[in-house]
């Protein structure tokens, strides 16, 4: 039996169990995908423990854990250089672990499947952990005008800020408040809206009606955030399409899409 | 989701994640068990690893790694104190780990359950590996008059002889080589009989009708070894009663027992 599984603090949450296993069960894969508790300063320990385990074929990343795993990896892709930062993780032949991150390509994925281009548009990120910085790059190399980056930690905006200024010259980009007036689309990429008590991760009331508001936070589906946006009219963009995009990108890389 | 899983190598063979699977589902319970596969030179990282994920809840072990288990664990029972062995792990409250070995017993279930009760018998055991050694201590406190013990390797059995006579003076041990014909009870306790080419553990053309034969290996569930016996006329007892009375107790253990 090949073993896989995601690696995150919390984890009951998460969608990638039920959707890798439906794609096993469907497919007749003696397989299994697993949501595995593994606390921040856990990481190490277990990181290296599963990848001695020698029928675990495949490792997904989630909070807090995407930057964290990156010195643990032996080979890390163009998009985990570029980002600092991993979702996915694979053994190679050789029995070494490689690692790469699709947040911000299956970010984009699920944007257009909604019918959203952003190339030319002004954007507000919120949110420069692992997720936000890998929907960052992948907004600054789809042409976005203008980037603002809020995060709670100002230093991690602002050096976001400035490593998709280095990269991408052409995209403005500086750190912010969280205001979304001025923004065409306005993205969600902290945790806020997982748990139901969470706040609002910015003033929903200075949302302007046709500003695009996706989230990251897959579960609920409707979070309290695109719940307030599209009470305004706003269209909106759910952390389950950016999921399903995401792990399309993933299995691929796992070895796992479909044979034609 | 609590995770168990089973740690070997060869691990395609093992019985534990259909039976353990199977009563998860019968009983309803968010929980699987997996087959991990551990090279003996990963164990103690795949160990620290696997019991830093904090929804594993308890961990089997099988060959090669019952012994070898032992140093890694914070705390053993005394049954595994007793034999050196573990069997069977699980997280405790605090967060340590604690094994116990629960081999013997099972094998004095399997036996048991069979109609044979070991009292005042004279028996040969051949394998002085973790599962022998658990075999050997139980038989002795069930009573048996003597113990033969056999190994490739004569210093193992050697050893296991001398540590059975400590613990139960009135057992009269001794390391032989691997013959039947004196015995009223004949044990196989080491791997021979899982790979379809493995010679017999011991020439059965010595067996005396009337000689129980036990085989540990499990599957298949008739070694080569039990078809070989019963075609001499004698009783048998399987791995797999050695296993489902094994795995009755370790199911206890983890906190598994059906409520009442």
């Amino acid at each position: 039996m090949r073993l896989f599984g995601i690696l995150g603090d919390p984890i009951d949450a998460v969608r990638s169990p039920d959707f890798y296993n439906a794609e096993f069960a469907r497919r007749g894969l003696d397989a299994v995908f697993l949501p595995l508790l593994v606390r921040a300063e856990d990481l190490a320990m277990a990181w290296r423990g599963l990848t001695h385990v020698a029928n675990f074929d495949g490792l997904v990343l989630t909070m807090p854990h995407k930057r964290a795993v990156v010195p643990l990896l032996d080979e890390i892709g163009p998009t985990a250089r570029l980002t600092d930062a991993v979702n996915t993780a694979r053994r190679l032949p050789d029995g070494r672990w490689e690692g790469e991150m699709f947040d911000g390509e299956g970010f984009l994925g699920g944007l257009r499947a909604a019918g959203h281009d952003p190339a030319g548009r002004t954007v507000l990120l919120v949110g420069a952990g692992g997720a936000g910085r890998a929907i960052a790059f992948a907004l600054a190399g789809a042409g976005v005008l203008a980037l603002d980056i809020a995060d709670a930690d100002g230093g991690s905006a602002s050096s976001l800020a400035n490593a998709i200024g280095g990269a991408f010259p052409d995209c403005t980009t500086r750190a912010v408040d969280p205001d979304p007036g001025p923004h065409s689309v306005v993205v969600n990429a902290t945790p806020m809206g997982m748990r139901a008590n969470d706040p609002l991760p910015f003033d929903t009331a200075r949302l302007a009606a046709g500003t695009v508001v996706a989230d990251v936070v897959p579960n609920p589906e409707v979070t309290p955030l695109l719940a307030a946006a599209r009470d305004r009219g706003c269209p909106i963009v759910t952390g389950q399409q950016m999921f399903e995009a995401q792990a399309a990108l993933a299995m691929g890389f796992l070895g796992l899409a479909e044979p034609r």
